[in-house]
């Protein structure tokens, strides 16, 4: 059988007048495209023309669901009670989905303080499913491989892909380095090339450790917001497709 | 052939922890609900409950769309261009589908200034119409009967609902006379009820100038939010039912 | 020396079309008006109304600081950086400043959730007493009694006014029985009272272990949002005006 | 008597994670800084950097007051009533002076649809001016040259510091020639700073129509946000000192 790999992207985080991201760039190295959608970042503008962007180019469309928090980005914790975090979810998902032809999403992907917490905090997690099961149960659910979020969220009887970072270092047990850990992330293109072969084909990686742990992935997380990070994009493209690795759409995977 | 109404009124208008409007007791007299979604009042866990409450009452949902402008709720005239008009619709339209268990809107009603200016702004009119026809052509829009508005949404395709206010005074060409003049709002009841009865029954009502014009109604605005508003609806219901009038959410009328 | 106090009571927290607390009744019983600035409440139009009514009843004027999170009325913990509160702060303070006659604040209160977090994060109740001090070192701080807090704010150089809840329990070692808990709210109007006199003029308090405790207060937080709540204000004021004891601004006290 | 001119160019228009403006740049070549407030752009912890860069490079600080229109940067024209603006303004003021060093402003900017608006409407001008007033009447006023506006705001008893466009095309009247026509936007570097010389030093200007008009200025707007508004910063400036002309805050020109 031949390996499979998703790449996807955080994408239309413009706001207004603010522009962010190489939107244009990146979108030819991806397959999913997880759009912003007004709540840490987005607006009705930059969603239309993100989706118009990610169909122009075959890349399949998900809601990027964060918390109600423009100003910072989406980036702090905040005690969101789980009723409220669904609902947000649903709203969200909802209001990208009537930007897309299809009137469908391939999949939701929280964004920043929301997907951080869901790892530890199961209420949050299983209000995550809930809103994706309310909405439409084919939608897939992505989530940090390794994680009981993961398990909760096939229990639940969700479409889970697994994420993993290729440029980021992670412990014995699975779980990221945090990035205020030295050699928390990995810069050397080459060694994310083949960190990113060793995952998708072996389903492995090398611990920060030295040991060699499993690591299953559906997708893999690359960037937009950096001066190197369409580069590497492309270059992780080409090593994977060299080893007869194929970049499809998660809705064809999992 | 037997006449038939529909009553819509503005509905989950509360925000946080702010509660606005008698929603729980109007709902029993009206047949379709115009839903805030968040630009000038609302949110995800308001829109939640609303759209609940209706489908528990039998009520049809359209989205009560406004400009952004929570400080203002959405009644301060804003000079938003027409694509970006379209596309801050097509998001609340889309924001609402996702709570209803059909994942379909019966209507879209603008709200407040977005309302006042479609009725002399084209530009304006059009893109509230785009929006309809790109999300779902069969969602009706609600329209202020006798204007432009109307006649270029049906030449565009859309099905539309002609809106009258029952308890406003009208102009002899049929335009509301504005709240700022002495008798613009009828306050008595009885005359209330004999108004709709004739708009319904006759198409015809009494202007302000003593006249009496055509004015063809497919749907009645009610209102929750003065103490008297639920007596009204009530009274006003029972008066049209007892001319045999039938009152039915308006999409089994246009 | 003749025994006094200082009743605070959140005010100006209605928000645009939103109404919200009985301003205009609860003004006529306290002594200090915490005023929201627009982050979980209020709004520029509110601001001023609430510095008019507060001026023309002689009650003193401070700041209701809170995360920006206007959905969730500042009541949901976030974890915003201390540096950036402490920005968030000043921001807030300014701009109630600014309506003021005397173009000068008596104290700053933090609402909801920073409140709570403040009593329990060193790092954000130092960054509160630095928004103070940078701000106008003249400022009092409006903080729990009994805490770290009020002890790190006098370290600091800071007027501290020592906050009590008298219809509120407390456990043995001075802290609040969480509202989840039974019991934790006096709902009783000549308890409350009595607790009120208790503290006022012996420092003391029974706490709901039945142990009699020692518990300054310098101001004792009232509310107006239940019907009852203005009775209370009233009833409490007799009370202590009858022992015998001066209610007045926080700032003739501390 | 020596010529003056004050430069005056929008900072601090970043926006949480969204950086706008190359301020450490510009601030180099001008003496007074328009800083936003948080309704069309920046934020409290922008605010702080902006008014610290402004401080340590000796430009004079005033607040940059705009409509509440975070999503359109300010830029559309909105209902907003004058009693409702004043506010607006006020919040604003209070809220930049608050991060000040001296606890004081030197001037206020109305920005982009607020600014436009009030050169037509008066009820607005008048607002504007109110809040200024209200807040401290020393603060000074930056209106649009040779409107109807700047003699409101003298005959209110206003500071008032007239504001001009170096690179603006001026009709024969001497108001400016909308962005949407031809030879409105001077590009030239050289035509630019000749308009500026003789704007400064002569009071006149060549309207589009060829004529010489009279045209006085206080205050000249830069930019910062084209790649080459830098280097015509300082191209201008360089030029203006070569004819003598001192670059000075408005604060000590009216």
């Amino acid at each position: 059988m031949t390996a499979r790999i998703d790449f996807n992207c955080d994408m239309g985080e413009s706001f207004g007048a603010y522009k962010m991201g190489q939107d244009e760039e990146i979108i030819k190295y991806i397959t999913s495209a997880n759009v912003a959608c007004g709540f840490h970042a987005g607006d009705p503008n930059w969603m239309r023309r993100t989706v118009k962007l990610a169909e122009e180019n075959g890349v399949a469309l998900g809601a990027h669901a964060s918390f109600p928090d423009l100003s910072g980005f989406g980036r702090r914790n905040m005690a969101v009670a789980p009723d409220e975090a669904k609902n947000d979810i649903i709203y969200q998902m909802g209001a990208l989905t009537a930007f897309t032809s299809a009137k469908k999403l391939q999949h939701v992907k929280p964004h920043g303080a929301m997907y951080n917490m869901a790892v530890r905090d199961e209420a949050l997690a299983r209000a995550i499913c809930e809103a994706i099961l309310e909405v439409d149960p084919g939608i897939i659910l992505v989530a940090l491989t390794g994680t009981q979020w993961v398990e909760l969220a096939r229990d639940m009887g969700l479409r889970v892909a697994r994420e993993a970072f290729a440029d980021r270092a992670v412990n014995a047990d699975g779980t990221l380095v945090p990035r205020s850990k030295p050699g928390s992330v990995i810069e050397e293109v080459d060694e994310v090339a083949r960190r990113s072969i060793k995952m998708v084909t072996e389903g492995k990686v090398t611990a920060i450790t030295g040991e060699e742990i499993s690591l299953a992935a559906d997708t893999l997380c690359l960037h937009s917001d950096t001066p190197n990070s369409i580069h590497l994009a492309s270059y992780i493209r080409s090593a994977l497709e060299a080893e007869g690795v194929q970049i499809v759409p998660v809705g064809q995977i999992v």
